[in-house]
């Protein structure tokens, strides 16, 4: 076990090595990442024992299904691991970019230049390709990544960990850019979460307890992840077909996601017609409805929805059901009930699209599009490091852009102000 | 005197306002500028009979000098004020900007559009024209503003934000928008930097302890403005003519300010050339030196330099000098006693312009101009509401851009993910 003091020095070296990383060349990054890869691959069996020895733990504890498939590592997830990493090695570097630059009419030359933050701490729960990809993320746009993964992973993450971070030194990287908390204490994440002195910004990646015990006590900057409660509007002039395929596809291809869909709302005036054949098509799709009133009256066989289900991010084969008498009522429902993270109106009318987009107050909004599309491969970033849920510096999938920031530089030739 | 759950009451309110300001049309937003700016004119009675006040209080508190002309208000000062309101009326609506927009393969349409932040709180100290600006660029950019000055300058805040509330309110800008935390008392600003609910971002403006005090006990985030430590290095390869028009305009030309040099950084090999001269100039611009050992044994009659003078922003006219090795050791310093504000080299050697440019962590980096063009105007922002000297969210002059977020607005046709 780690003792406070060695998480205070292991900042610190990051701090200190976060410099050295902030200007080193690209090619120097991209062979970090390939060789990262290679040693991910050369060195699974200790990866794969560490893992065995977490998975007995994890056991023993009685974690079964889905968390205990979360921690598991094999062959095919380590070479997905490996692979992801070369992914980031071939996006373009985002550090050095020249954002914008410009004269004054004094001759002055003002340039707004691309930079890293310095070092990110991230903060996350069960699974272990979580720490390689990170660790990526977080090299290429030139940061220090400190990582502080959950107990239940800790042997996996450690020799995860161990492997990249030899193989980013190795070809010049300097020592300290990616380091582990191996003290999973409580203790240590509430120091960790208060060095504002060396940790430049938090992310926490898990569910919405974690997110908000981060928010609620670091003084460090963080960045909000994931909680999405996300609705799906349709409205009275939906193309009703396009509502349906929207739908199902939003509630059920990954219902265990943040941009998944948790709660429909229709329109009084389709609903008649449109929900019997949509309920239908959800119950065949294993997915438990909870209605309004309303809905229950159109479709007796339905459960009635209490209060709490509309506030709810189920990440699960369930949905609230709600009609409203009008778009407007569609917009308050989605302020007062939703996380702010991907919304979508189903529609045929210029009008009403335009209105939900601007009055919706969402990091994603959509018209006639699943919510399944908020995220950094499906916008187009190559990967992402999270959705940011709030409004300061990034909001959205954050790929790698989202992971620095700017310096003004300025260029003059004796300049001095009047 | 307004209870703690006053204020709670006015931020629900202004969380409300801004809702309905995010889609205000800009026409209606600089109608209420415009009105603003008349008001403060049409009003000047009232507000200057409260300004009386405050300076009556200020006086019998034994406030003088520098502080008590900071409170200070006349016809001119108003003037300005108003002045002022006109320029942000036009200066272009941030809010709806477009900032990207790109096909995917699939040919969903996804566009990062420019949205107001929200709720903003600004927390400051004297100067009751805080008041007037800060309203008038938040507004400008769709924001909502929480106003909690300094007790000095209570009675002339109240007065100014009830005119150009009024006159906003007057043309249609809803209730709530613009509104001043009456009481100031210590417990309603610890209440304050807790409304997470309802205010988005804190903008603390005022000296280094006011600073400090608002980012180590806010939850709510916080954009850090304003201590600048700022240096000058005069290389080997100085144009030693500019590095001396460059430094007492950094240091002399307005000594109170942020962006304003506190300590001069010499490379050894010129100092004996240069700092005679620059140093009777800095004395016959009244400037108090502060001089490390070799620049007390190459001028005899400079003060030595404590370590703490390194640490200081003076904000006066006193400046600390110090011979350098190296470039290496220039950077060196400004890493360890600078606050990442603004920093300059003085050289005409291309390769250490280039090396100072890439390895000075701060705000802003300049080659041959003084640090004092730090400054939103200078920039042509046409306007600022501080300088963040942090990383995350804006860096350097914030202007009406750094007071909005965005959201991704996506169009489909029906688009569902695989």
């Amino acid at each position: 076990m780690i003792a406070v003091s060695d998480l205070l020095k292991q900042a610190k070296l990051a701090k200190e090595a976060a410099r050295k990383l902030a200007y080193l060349s690209t090619d120097v990054k991209n062979k970090a990442l390939s060789n990262m890869a290679y040693a991910l691959k050369k060195e699974m069996g200790s990866i794969l024992s560490a893992n065995e020895r977490d998975m007995k733990n994890a056991k023993e504890k009685g974690i079964t299904g889905a968390l205990l498939d979360r921690l598991r590592l094999d062959e095919r997830r380590i070479d997905e691991m490996a692979q992801g990493l070369l992914e980031i090695a071939a996006l373009a570097d985002p550090v050095g970019e020249v954002v914008s630059m410009w004269v004054r009419p004094n001759g002055l030359e003002v340039g707004k230049v691309r930079v890293p933050l310095g070092v990110i701490g991230i903060i996350y729960e069960a699974r272990p390709n979580v720490t390689v990809d990170a660790a990526g993320l977080c090299l290429k746009a030139g940061n220090a990544v400190l990582l502080r993964g959950g107990s239940e992973a800790i042997n996996s993450n450690i020799a995860i960990a161990r492997v990249i971070a030899k193989a980013a030194e190795d070809v010049g990287v300097p020592s300290g850019v990616i380091s582990i908390v191996e003290d999973t204490s409580r203790e240590t994440v509430s120091e960790m979460l208060k060095l504002r002195d060396y940790i430049d910004v938090l992310i926490p990646r898990g569910g919405a307890g974690l997110i908000k015990a981060v928010v609620e006590n670091a003084t460090v900057p963080v960045i909000e992840t994931g909680v999405g409660n996300c609705h799906i509007y349709v409205d009275e002039y939906a193309d009703l077909d396009k509502a349906c395929k929207i739908l199902i596809n939003a509630k059920c291809q990954r219902p265990g996601v943040c941009n998944a869909a948790e709660t429909l709302l229709v329109h009084k005036s389709i609903a008649e017609e449109f929900l019997p054949k949509v309920l239908k098509e959800l119950k065949t799709n294993k997915v438990e409805i909870r209605g309004c009133e309303k809905t229950v009256s159109i479709a007796d066989w339905v459960k009635e929805a209490y209060e709490n289900d509309y506030e709810t991010e189920f990440l699960d084969l369930i949905i609230a059901v709600k009609v409203v008498e009008s778009l407007d009522e569609a917009v308050e429902h989605i302020h007062r009930y939703g996380t702010k993270h991907s919304e979508c109106i189903v529609t045929e009318s210029y009008t009403n699209a335009r209105k939900f987009l601007k009055q919706v107050d969402a990091a994603a909004v959509y018209v006639n599009a699943s919510t399944r599309f908020t995220d950094g491969n499906q916008f187009g970033f190559g990967a992402e490091i999270g959705i940011s849920t709030q409004k300061l510096h990034a909001r959205g999938p954050m790929g790698l852009k989202e992971l620095t920031s700017t310096k003004y530089v300025i260029y003059g030739d004796g300049h001095i102000r009047n």
